[in-house]
């Protein structure tokens, strides 16, 4: 399963049952957190969220609204006994801060905590199956977002083609990445007459904090989904640009230029209590806008 | 009004709806804060507490469970462009973690935010009408609990007995802080033969985190309320020990030992799903005992 579970989606200070940003990707059997505003380890026991699964935590930028709640849920790691390794990437000075917190209170934590200071755009976690990149938003602040991406799947080799084109197993790895075959006489057997296109890899975007900034479209054009902020509603732009965030049309138009299959749309200022306006107005310019709501995990 | 709502009434590890420690004591026409722990300004607005008139915030020590809540809610107060002076109160170097997170996002508030570090016994505010002072607990780290008491109210005067005695109004201010009056041919009128005792003076105590310790009763002996942690059940009177921390049966007895009027117990255990042994363990001891309930407002 590839999925976004929101555990936040309100802007600055909790209003209307809705809470700072905070958000679960799931995606080849990990856990990974993004941002952790207060409240956050409470929002994951409310969705069932399983603490004991996140092993990595990514903090977009230092406002307290992304990160407030990250010294809470490391130290009930401790207290919960957790085990396993605990990765943790941010912005500096974000280890000054936790460690202060945890050496006042003589905390000994019962697993290692890794601290990884981001502070630049690039790879973050390569794995076999996946890759994590991050990249600079343009916000008040120095704000990273995240690009979670499955690897190329391998080609799927048709064994009756293999078998008839005389392809010795031993090379079966090299046709899966896409290699063409030479037979011993110099006959060349292009590869998709044997296989055929791995499953499509996706990949989801956390587009964090940002005024609305085509820039930032290369990282991740094409993109299944993306998550992108809209604090305001367009009427209030102005307000917007000043204060380095984005309306709802804007992340609508963002969607549009970027190409990406699917938009949502989150981090609402606390001023509104309702939310309908803000897919009306993405809609108009990207039809496939989704709310992100509180406890909804959406499949990528 | 003198009453104390509870925020949180959990230690550490927030579980079964129950939230970290923080209650707010309103006394005098102020609400006071008491601890923060994370969540604590979502708690406010789930129990309609108005923020705006948190003028005092007092943090007991520096476990995560007692003050993660503070950044946020001053945070909040910021966005909300609080104007009002605010006072906390807490053991060093609380004001270094405060300053170290709003220096990062380059938060400017729009109201002064004084720092008053307490690092010994006694009076941390004295007004009109009533007194906080402060009292060492023996806990793990330096721990504080709060004494709130409401002054002397000046005594009561019969305006038809001062008359009778010839007492010129101008004295009246003396009478009523219990001064006896002398005629001129020497004669002592008795301060009770004009006046009676003005309306009881009561006082709250907050213990904070504590071990069983008799030395603490002193400060807040024959008070009309008090808040004693009870983190476990006397059969976990080993681990409470080792922990610094309380048993039920050992807040009971506390509070009998001290002559207080009514016991709250609080601070539960994430061990423990529900609370009702917890009542009935300290009522075995000291009967008038009301367990601690979020949202609840206790009058004093």
């Amino acid at each position: 399963m590839f999925a976004v579970t929101i555990l936040g989606n309100n802007s600055a200070v909790p209003a209307f049952n809705r809470h700072p940003t905070s958000q679960v990707v799931t995606m080849e059997g990990h856990n990974f957190l993004v941002d952790c505003g207060e409240g956050t380890q409470i929002q994951m026991i409310n969705y069932k969220i399983r603490r004991s699964k996140i092993s990595h935590i990514f903090i977009s930028h230092l406002h307290g609204d992304h990160y407030f709640g990250l010294i809470g849920l490391i130290n009930s790691f401790g207290l919960l006994n957790h085990q396993q390794d605990l990765h943790v990437f941010g912005p500096s000075p974000l280890e000054q801060i936790i460690e202060l917190q945890l050496s006042v209170a003589n905390t000994v934590l019962p697993f290692k905590l890794h601290f990884h200071t981001i502070d630049k755009e690039g790879v973050l976690i390569e794995e076999e199956k996946f890759i994590v990149k991050c990249f600079r938003t343009n916000h008040r602040i120095e704000c990273y977002g995240f690009l979670f991406q499955e690897k190329k799947k391998p080609r799927k080799i048709n064994p009756e083609k293999a078998k008839q084109y005389q392809i010795p197993s031993s090379f079966y790895d090299r046709l899966q990445h896409g290699e063409d075959y030479i037979q011993k006489d110099g006959t060349i057997i292009q590869n998709n007459l044997v296989t055929e296109a791995g499953v499509k890899t996706k990949s989801y975007a956390y587009c964090a904090d940002t005024k609305y900034d085509e820039s930032i479209i290369p990282h991740l054009q094409g993109a299944d989904l993306i998550y992108h902020e809209t604090t305001y509603l367009d009427n209030l732009r102005e307000r917007a640009e000043i204060r380095f965030h984005s309306t709802s049309r804007q992340a609508g138009l963002f969607a549009q230029k970027a190409g990406v299959a699917k938009l949502l749309i989150g981090h609402f200022s606390s001023k509104y209590d309702t939310l309908e306006e803000f897919e009306t107005e993405a809609k108009e310019v990207f039809p496939n806008t989704e709310l992100a709501l509180e406890g909804v995990a959406y499949t990528i």
